[in-house]
């Protein structure tokens, strides 16, 4: 059993590597959106000409960052979510929406703090949890049936 | 040709009257979350029994939500998400992300500051407005080919 | 919105009267599959012809009752499924193990007794609850928003 | 042509290790559930905390199980389910459900006093067998056409 | 419950006349390919010009025909198919396999002498009878849960 | 049988009316893209603000007709594409990809000398005609079995 | 490209090993059912156990080749349906109909004097042909391009 | 993380080659129609007979260059239409319409003339580009996060 997770959500922390170093050795691929804010931000008008407006130069860009997050999402089995303390986090609760409909195992990764306001997107997962490694263990038991020490 | 319209997000101002009224007359149906902020919440255990910890009271409500939201949005030919100026409302992303990949019609409603954070959640959308009375316009146009004088 | 609401399961109990009683006045069509417990066990061979073996006897009568329960879960927008006291039900679950692959809004009614060894079905399903009234209100609510008094 | 077959199913005896030992050097992947009980019961609570209550231990478990099911189930070509003599079992009736509405070729094991509970799931199933070694001569007969001495 | 029925293959008996009679005051809505054999050879030739190949003038036909078949097959709940005594029929079997693979309930109808060829069409099914009576028993029985006197 | 039929392509004769008169009577819904083309460039920047480069100008209308048109090929049993003498039509044939994927019942209808670009087009239709008439008597004969005298 | 190629239909002459023998080296994939006619025939009993009526002793068998048949139909790309001179060959057409339902590419191969009555499963097919030499004609076009000498 | 892009559209000249080329070393497997233009228009008859009406001869070879193009479009991650400057390329735009109702990832590459008649096409694609370069600047940015020095 190879088991494909696509790693969605905030992307100022290292949460990332903290799965997928604890993860070393697991029968696990992992694929993930541009983390690069900058690129993430101007890929579209960097390729395809500048735009005078934010919203068109926005649009450029996030339809070419959709191209790999549909993909990592239509072809992952576990699809993760992690909401930051920051920001509006929409793209995230829009992937967590597309990996519902889609059918995809969700697990959503937050603050205790963000509970309420995250319901909705908790109530789709079958896994809520704080932490990577809580990920991690959750990877190891799905895969080996081994719950940690 | 027979519109059905789901009106998703934003709930503390009266933009779903402002719709429905205006547009009496088209062959267009609409549905909703339920829209009172305090049944919403409480659901769950009005009607199967009280949780000591508020993430299963939560948990209890959503998903008893999702019974009328998927229904809504599943039977949608249209799915419009307003997102107001208050709250995070992942809620409201989470449910562009399952019309987005259901493949409905989706419009997007949200005032210019947002513009930035709500990029892919646009760039998923056939339409981008600010006002009630743009969806009512959409919705005219696409079923009569009758522009706004 | 009109929900139609398959009634899956224990056969013993007026429990389907009770729900469609009380139902009566809501936008909900019912269905179930046939509870007339010896029609259902004979059907195939009064129609089809008598079988020596018991094997073939029931497969004949299953697979005419699948018509219907098929028919049933598929159009189905809830799946209400009821656990008994008594006997095996390996068909009440079968048919919840269906209602979930396809999706279907899953709400599974049981004693407290049966807690742990439903905790799979319970954990597909969007309510879980131990009786009809409460099937009840949950039909009111997801139809008008209104919690019971 | 290789098969992904799932074993679903009752846990207390070997059956399982006597199919994958009799099915060495056959073109097969098998899969199947967390096996041991006791981590199949407590995966979910040690991993993201205890619970007060039996449901929700058990809901936090059971979901967790389910990432592994659905990608065993989803995954199948064939899924065998067996019944055992004891227990409820309706976590297995519960995997031919969903075996059967994704279309997967669905073979059911068990004693013959199980026949008339099980007609409904028999029903759904392309085999009805009672012994490991008959999985193992269909298994053969599919890849190769060969039939038992 | 309302059951769309299509009724496919043998038109060259009133097979269709005497379900449709005999099923009069059911809920059950009938539609068929057209049974006029003249028609149904020469329809694509005589709406869009002659051809001088047969495998042209039949190609033109069956493509006209399959507007009309694959529409009442892919909107059907039950495919009845009856495979008379004469003629190779390979548009019944054909028919057959389209509404297996679209998970259509399938109702196979011939004599016993065409039990052997036709084991894997019946082997799709979830009833094989011999009569339009059967027929007619069994929509009753689905809809109305009464077995024949 | 109602049959939905969508008449996509050229806009600038009068064909859609030769058939829905021609038709009238016969148990078909008609739907078609806006074909008041000075509305159909311009509805996006009407009622969603001008912009000052023609691509986006064009997208904006673009993506708001298609909610008009994916509603009416997704809805279709039918789907009629008509290739005028002059201009690129482009979206007639992108929206008879589409109808090709989707499985609905094309019908090409085009002038000889287009025969050999339309070839791939042509290659995917269950019926290539040249008039509005041959189109009317397809739907006559789909109906009722009836050929044109 | 990789292709898979299911060979389907007439079992009784050496079509199959014709393809495969000239097929070498191309990037295909055969699959076929099980060509053994007698254990195709027994197979179900031979495993099972034996059966007093011959209709179920074929089911037992049918539906055990079923596994397999469905297994190649559903993983191929290319379904190939050899109808032979003789016999009823119902399950030839039958998979056809399941290809076509199943939008995989359809080749019907067979001698002229069946052309009419294998209208409806030639119109489904993208190619039509007579000799296991234009089989492989057409993989080797399909796969690089080039025509034969 | 693989991406399977399928190029179709214009065979003229050698963007496809110039995209390749550039591409070398990305994780990314090309796929395209046959471009050997007397070889695609010709297939149909040189493996399957003459034809004595063009019609015929170019239905022949549109259906089984359909079993090469539909192959790679549904395999496909990304489909890459280019519209040139010549024909009216309906093929292309019926592949972008293929494309974009199987959920495809779609880019569409045409110089500014086009830009009108082609804007259905471009508002479904998630690019629109004028150069090979820009292509495998996407695909580079969208494997590595790369962009453009």
């Amino acid at each position: 059993m190879t088991l494909n997770v696509y790693l969605s959500g905030e992307i100022h922390t290292d949460w990332r590597d903290q799965i997928t170093q604890a993860a070393k050795g697991l029968d696990v691929t992992f694929s993930s959106p541009v983390t690069d804010h900058d690129a993430s931000d101007d890929c579209g008008v960097a390729i395809m000409g500048a735009e005078d407006q934010q919203f068109w130069h926005d649009r450029k860009g996030a339809q070419l960052n959709a191209i790999r997050t549909r993909h990592g999402i239509e072809n992952a089995d576990i699809v993760v979510v992690r909401f930051g303390e920051k920001y509006k986090q929409w793209n995230a609760a829009f992937d967590a929406g597309m990996a519902a409909a889609l059918g995809k195992s969700l697990i959503v990764m937050h603050q205790p703090e963000h509970q309420h306001p995250l319901k909705e997107v908790d109530a789709a997962a079958l896994a809520v949890v704080q932490t990577p490694q809580q990920v991690v263990d959750i990877l190891i038991y799905v895969l080996t049936g081994k719950l940690p020490a």
